[in-house]
């Protein structure tokens, strides 16, 4: 019964991820929008616009609000271990505003001009104000576990708020690195802050998770190893999409990640084989501006020194690490259907 | 017995208050050190040279941290009610946290070179990491309280949250007004604003207090009402210092306020009186930039219009608003000895 999963079920389980999803946002959405309402003002209309819920002149819009991975993932972490996913949805809008929060401030530190296919908060509206919505979107995550009356609801604010804080080490040394020689970023290095930027926050959403549906200790933590494992098979690939996603699906330029000079997980990876293809991309580093066709030669040159190959096995070495945490938390893996396909959703993107 | 305070006894309760912050001081800075050291690598550093414990190099100092007039808020609170003010140390330290997020982001919003003497975190350690240190100074306030076994700490955790988000509105008011030409901000916005950005702190550090013990209800919202008045009389005392302040007290130039274009308070107020002396200053304020000449000058229009003269008189009925909702909370004033201390020392601070 565990081996549909186990040994993945390529159509099958994307299906069900992407009906889960929709499922999740038709769940969390109306708890979401009713807390983002309950801010002030203009920092609410800022909200609305960054969730896609409208446009930057008020109007109403359906853009793109975000898959919805880490309420899924805190729904279906609480349905496996036998709880009612609906007592678990302020958690769920929760982990939601964090991540949203986190957005609203990397785009300001990265200077990201776009996102979801659209304008980012900070060039709508200005530094200042999207800095400030950010916050407010970080107390408001924390407000709303703080104001659940479930019984563990005071644990999963320590939780998320520890959660934050790591995610904020991860995004410091992001930028630390981007300041350094490409060279001089070591792989485990950049596995640590990954796992802090992106691996960190998935894990805190299934934690939470098995924490509403009453499970034990060790669970809790099985279940954060398995949300940040596939955090961080997450965040390869989507490293891989930054180089060769097509802009039409990720809403940001081809090679956008080359073009910002990014040290992301293949181009490290690719910078450390010590091949001629490593020169040549650390030559292409050097210059201050990339072309379209430096950009180009640049994502050659990840590829010809192995860094797309290594991303790619490293992200599906990830995803065995997860499941093996998972199986560890939630020994009937029927019991944890929801979570796996969502993981093998994550990691399916790109095909 | 309540005529001492009532009354007002000038030289006693400066005292006392001074001796208060210090006792406070030694209270809770072990406790909010421990707190700061969990922080991860460098933006532990930051919050610990933000915080006055370190040179920018990371070698220890004694600098001026501020006067922790918030953590000794919720201490008195709590002694008022009849608690423990050990027992609200957690709280103590977890307002002072999350006073200090607000003055991380607000010095880089706000573009200010130098806070308590010495130069801001962004100017140290670079934009990015400000914004950054501020995030985890936010969540760590917050985490503190989920993490406290006391069993006010939820309701208390989602009031400072809340606080926290009106913190913001604040701001976020303060910075829309810098963008709105002078005559165009009416007096009324500019206290509720000012009560957003100070006061809302300062009613929650009296309310924290009162929750720690075991207040009911309607005390909570009648100390959070004294702290309000409290902090709007503070802040229109603080924007007096900004315009005529000492800069060897401040730790900023001479009428920096005015330097900065700031639609404070007084400014405000005279700018609304239609007077001769309010034209003058609009023609200054329209300006792109003063020259200490202009900044004196604007300061004598400011004080010609009643500015000076509107905002002491408002900070005087403010405090005695305060005094009011003190005594609806707190009916033996005695009881309340240390706030009254507190709040008559705060605005005590220009003579």
């Amino acid at each position: 019964m565990t081996t549909t999963h186990a040994t993945g079920s390529p159509g099958g389980g994307a299906e069900g991820a992407a009906g889960l999803l929709s499922r999740t946002r038709t769940t969390v959405n109306p708890r979401l929008r009713a807390t983002v309402e309950s801010l002030p003002g203009q920092i609410r209309r800022i909200a609305r616009y960054h969730f896609g819920w409208e446009h930057a002149d008020g109007t109403p819009t359906e853009a793109n609000a975000g898959k919805a991975i880490r309420p899924a993932l805190v729904l279906a972490a609480t349905q496996a271990f036998g709880g009612d996913p609906k007592e678990a949805v302020r958690a769920a809008a929760a982990v939601e505003l964090a991540h949203n929060f986190t957005l609203l401030h990397d785009d300001v530190i990265d200077e990201d001009p776009t996102r979801r296919n659209r304008p980012t908060a900070w060039t709508v509206f200005g530094i200042p104000d999207a800095i400030i919505a950010g916050d407010a979107l970080c107390a408001l995550s924390l407000r709303l576990l703080a104001e659940d009356p479930h019984p563990a609801s005071a644990r999963a604010a320590a939780r998320l708020a520890d959660c934050v804080i790591e995610l904020c080490a991860g995004q410091q040394a992001d930028c630390a690195f981007e300041n350094r020689a490409p060279q001089d970023v070591t792989i485990d290095e950049c596995l640590t802050m990954a796992e802090a930027k992106t691996g960190a926050l998935l894990g805190c959403a299934c934690a939470l998770g098995a924490l509403y549906a009453g499970a034990g200790d060790e669970e809790v933590e099985a279940m954060d190893a398995f949300g940040r494992e596939a955090g961080l098979a997450f965040q390869l690939i989507d490293d891989l999409i930054g180089i060769w996603g097509d802009p039409a699906h990720t809403g940001k330029p081809a090679g956008a990640d080359l073009a910002a000079h990014k040290k992301s997980l293949p181009v490290v990876a690719a910078m450390a084989s010590g091949s001629p293809a490593a020169g040549e991309l650390a030559e292409l580093y050097r210059a201050p501006a990339m072309d379209a066709s430096a950009v180009r030669r640049a994502a050659d040159a990840v590829e010809r020194a192995g860094g797309r190959d290594w991303a790619q096995t490293q992200a599906a070495d990830r995803m065995a690490r997860a499941v093996h945490h998972l199986s560890r938390a939630v020994p009937d893996l029927a019991s944890a259907d929801e979570l796996l396909a969502l993981a093998e959703f994550v990691t399916r993107r790109t095909r």
